[in-house]
């Protein structure tokens, strides 16, 4: 999509009217205008943000990154002056200067924090002019997205957008702050980097220089950290965009920014020790909120209680397996999944009795979406059990499973069963849209986890290979090594996730700092000697050379800058992010280039997109 | 090149011999420890620097990020740690515990900070091997720099490197101090960007969702902190990445840091006033060195007097022109070249009389790197003038000449005629290299310089048309924006650069903030309106819709640390970079990549590297 301009101008006379800065200087930001101020001259600048004639008297507020002040153009104070205000239109950039005065009893305005104020304008000078805006600049925009990314320099003039980004703004000293004082050293790795393709697929970048080779932009400064730690920087840090160029699911973005850090001699509890502080540091500071102990759960007990490794526990509405039940009873469907290593999970969702069977088959397709076959319940009224299925079980059967989910009259009991993950996914995410509907997840309160004991590997049934859960660099446990070859699936990871209210924000790990060690995990994924040397070749040479224990994390900036302002998307938190295709709508990017930009990087392009 | 593994390790009873790090806490680094500590136990970690056996005694220097400590193994604690010592080399990754003593007298080490003290070691972990490594961790490593880079991770083990990373941590902490006090907002830019040929050559990333389209890696944040001036952000910075796919001429990378800012509602004094506070800043907390006034000297002046727009005013050796002589004068080559519109200027290289003919025959082979055809020169001694050319002149032309050069006996002047770029590009090296032979400069001095009044455009010979000398978003001086599309190279632009010691360190401007400006200005580099859309249409839109007046600046960051470090490259002050051909030699990037990346991408490759 090329730049589809408005070719709309101001010309003429309006360029005309324009005055230039000069050697006006600036006293003061308008939202900081107070009472204390009164009788005070001051020096302001900023846009127009609305203006009306009232009798005679010019009625402006102007706005700049602080907020707004009421501006009066007066007779009282000059003719000309209010007739030149009377050209001034919504967005106007003006430069102004007057005495601040008191308002008149009852024109005071609550809502502005400088409405008990307002300054008589002596002096006013047209700085420059605005074509009338696409979209007001207000809080409750109406418009789409797209449009708001296209004109985001109007879109960030809205209050809340400002206020997201110096929120931001202020995330990042904070947290270097609490890095700083810890003695962390904050150290850049490098963006042109080369393609280890192991995890998300990159980003490359065609040298010119060497004809058919590429860089490839980091999707983490994972290696590079990990090499500072075997220099012997001891502690790094770095706020550092990452790349990944897949396909853009829900609100991902193609380049992302993430909190890094890495530290030697330090097991789990000393990187989670430096986490708990950071993020406890932002929310007391930039929300005035303490966060309390921090629990941590195994993976295994978050995918038995939740049926994922981010669990919200905010809310109850647990799973509970009744795999044992479903394998003795005479339901064909149970019977059937168990014998092929199926489990079978369910939770009660609490007085959903009065569900209808319409949103029985809503909840029913909901978890279809999740590869769920099918959606059994029981419903349990003072008249008995509701169910199609209930017929298939023996009253002790029917018992046991009540006692277990702690069925009580009212209460509508779900049953999923399929291979585990599938009973997981399909029941975690039936467990959220129920906590939602009945609306059992409390808004006000930060829900921190960490999830620990993850498995080192996950069978990849494609690919018919063990893959690395988090990434091939992870520690396992110590008493774990033995099992690497024999049995992967039983090796448990040195790694931790950090959960805030059901989003993973950061996860790390203790590394393998090992050679012979590494050499196993890559022998595990299915790495040969050759590609393991040819891939991660300068990390395992480093790993001779003296590599001290080490481990180290990192959160999602944009994430967790989202979820504390509350936004649901982490567009919102980014000043110029990308749409869920990866364009920039503001400067047309990606965008097609000139043949002889191609011809010197020695590529041609194999197929073009159809306009 | 693919990366070249030694094939060796270290294996079978080495690995055996490693332990966990277990429970151990870490109580010290190994520099910090002091004569305050005496009879302290102490837990410590590092790296083995030296280990000796002196008569059944083993002394290992224990080093860590912050340095190195004496660590005696003594049979009077336990002969088995005394055994268990012997094993260790150089390199090798140790935890140990003991008490801290004082040195038995005559045996301190001055040269240490901790020479004072030593420690008894009770416990001795080892927990990690190295190889022998391929060069020592030494700061006068005697290696080349391929080597260095290469193993990346040994030579940031050497003080001086870590030092130099260190120093640049506290560089960034600084550097954002002064910005935020002083109500600045760090926000970032997007990497994957719009290529928009202007400048230098773009860094190219194929996007697979939009077949044939590229995203671009940012020359700089220019386009986007501009829109955040527009959105009314006010003060803008960023410590920002910036990508050239430029010939790596000297010292250049093609990925580079700078400290970028920008601000509204201000002029070119006020924008300069940050860029000091942030210099000032830096040299006294990290060098405790007051800067004092910063002269300003305007473009035409240091021309004339150097030569450059970037001179080293730390010693004299100025340049005088001579051109109304040479005009005159018989000698048929300076006449010539005053007749085709070139100038004379020359330098008087004060007691430079002894030079040997071999000498002068180099200086003129030097010049001529700069496309200067000779070095003409006249000697002045106490048996009169030596000189080729003199006999060219009147003797009234020779005396005005001495006498504009200021030479007395024992001085040589040398002389170049040629077009004026030719002989300032000739005459300012020659100045730099002689200042340099005869030791003029002291490199104690700080030399801190603005240049202002730049011309807004040059000619660009090759392509016949102007073209913007710093970019074509930098504000003509009001005075001077009639002229813009009469008489283009007289336009001065409302720019200025920073030069420290010789280097242009900064430059920055007031922008355009007016959309009829800049359009004209890119009339006057040669854009057609739609070309002009087609790449910066955003911005011309930006323009539209109130946008205020606005400048900034950006430093370059390695290069100042590097200044401020002594060190002769960038390279010594970024941690991970690339060599002149940008490779990196850890990683061994660029490289080549699967086809599959490349099927993905839409693109293929037309030229292969020949190996």
């Amino acid at each position: 999509m090329t730049y589809n301009s408005q070719a709309k101008s101001l010309k003429g006379e309006v360029i005309k009217m324009l005055e230039h800065l000069g050697e006006f200087e600036r006293t003061s930001y308008c939202g900081e205008v107070s009472a204390s101020d009164i009788g005070k001259k001051v020096k302001l600048a900023g846009w127009v943000d609305t203006t009306r004639d009232h009798g005679g008297v010019v009625f402006t507020d102007l706005r700049d990154r602080t907020g707004k002040i009421q501006i009066v153009f007066s007779p009282e104070i000059s003719e000309e002056l209010v007739e030149k205000a009377k050209k001034l239109k919504d967005e106007y950039v003006v430069a102004i200067e007057g005495e601040v005065r008191r308002r008149p009893s009852g024109t005071e305005n609550p809502k502005l924090k400088t409405g008990e104020v307002e300054v008589y304008a002596e002096k006013l000078k047209i700085l420059n002019k605005s074509l009338p805006l696409p979209f007001p600049v207000d809080d409750d925009v109406k418009v789409g997205e797209d449009i708001r990314l296209k004109y985001r320099f109007l879109d960030l003039r809205r209050k809340k957008m400002m206020d997201n980004i110096i929120f931001r703004h202020k995330l990042y000293q904070i947290t270097r702050n609490v890095f700083n004082e810890e003695g962390f050293i904050e150290i850049e790795t490098p963006f042109l980097t080369k393609s280890t393709p192991e995890g998300a697929r990159d980003f490359l970048v065609p040298s010119r220089i060497y004809p058919g080779k590429f860089y490839a932009l980091p999707q983490s400064p994972q290696l590079f950290k990990q090499i500072l730690m075997v220099a012997g920087f001891d502690r790094y840090y770095q706020i550092a965009r990452c790349f990944r160029d897949e396909d853009l699911r829900a609100d991902r973005q193609p380049e992302f920014t993430q909190v890094d850090f890495e530290m030697s001699f330090v097991r789990e509890k000393d990187v989670m020790n430096i986490a708990e502080k950071v993020l406890r540091r932002l929310y007391k500071e930039l929300l005035g909120i303490e966060i309390g102990e921090i629990p941590v759960m195994s993976y295994d007990e978050a995918m038995s209680r939740f049926g994922t490794d981010r669990p919200d526990t905010r809310f109850g509405l647990e799973l509970k397996e009744i795999t044992d039940i479903a394998e003795k009873c005479s339901f064909k469907v149970f019977r059937m999944v168990t014998e092929n290593g199926g489990i079978v999970k369910a939770i009660n969702f609490k007085g959903g009795a009065t569900l209808s069977r319409k949103e029985i088959d809503d909840l029913t397709k909901f978890v279809g979406i999740y590869g769920a076959k099918g959606l059994a319940w029981i419903k349990v009224t003072d008249k008995g059990l509701q169910s199609p299925i209930v017929k298939f079980f023996t009253e002790g059967e029917i018992n046991e499973i009540l006692k277990r989910l702690e069925a009580e009259v009212g209460d509508i009991l779900f049953f999923v069963a399929d291979k585990p993950d599938v009973v997981n996914a399909a029941l975690s995410n039936l467990r959220l849209k129920l906590g939602k509907m009945a609306d059992l997840i409390d808004d006000s309160k930060i829900n921190v986890l960490w999830i620990v004991d993850f498995p080192m590997f996950e069978w990849n049934e494609d690919e018919n290979r063990w893959e690395a859960l988090h990434h091939p660099f992870t520690s396992p446990k110590e008493e774990d090594v033995e099992k690497l070859l024999e049995d992967p699936g039983k090796v448990r990871a040195r790694a931790y996730d950090m959960v805030l209210n059901g989003v993973e924000v950061g996860g790390g790990s203790i590394r393998i700092y090992r050679e012979d060690i590494q050499e196993k995990v890559f022998k595990v994924i299915g790495l040969s000697d050759e590609e393991a040397k040819e891939r991660f070749g300068f990390l395992l040479e480093a790993l001779k050379y003296g590599a001290p224990p080490h481990g180290g994390m990192a959160f999602g900036l944009d994430r967790l800058c989202a979820i504390m302002r509350g936004e649901e998307s982490i567009r919102d938190v980014i000043a110029f992010p990308k749409t869920q295709r990866g364009q920039c709508l503001l400067t047309g990017a990606p965008d097609t280039v000139r043949p002889e930009q191609l011809e010197e990087l020695h590529i041609e392009i194999t197929k073009e997109e159809e306009e």
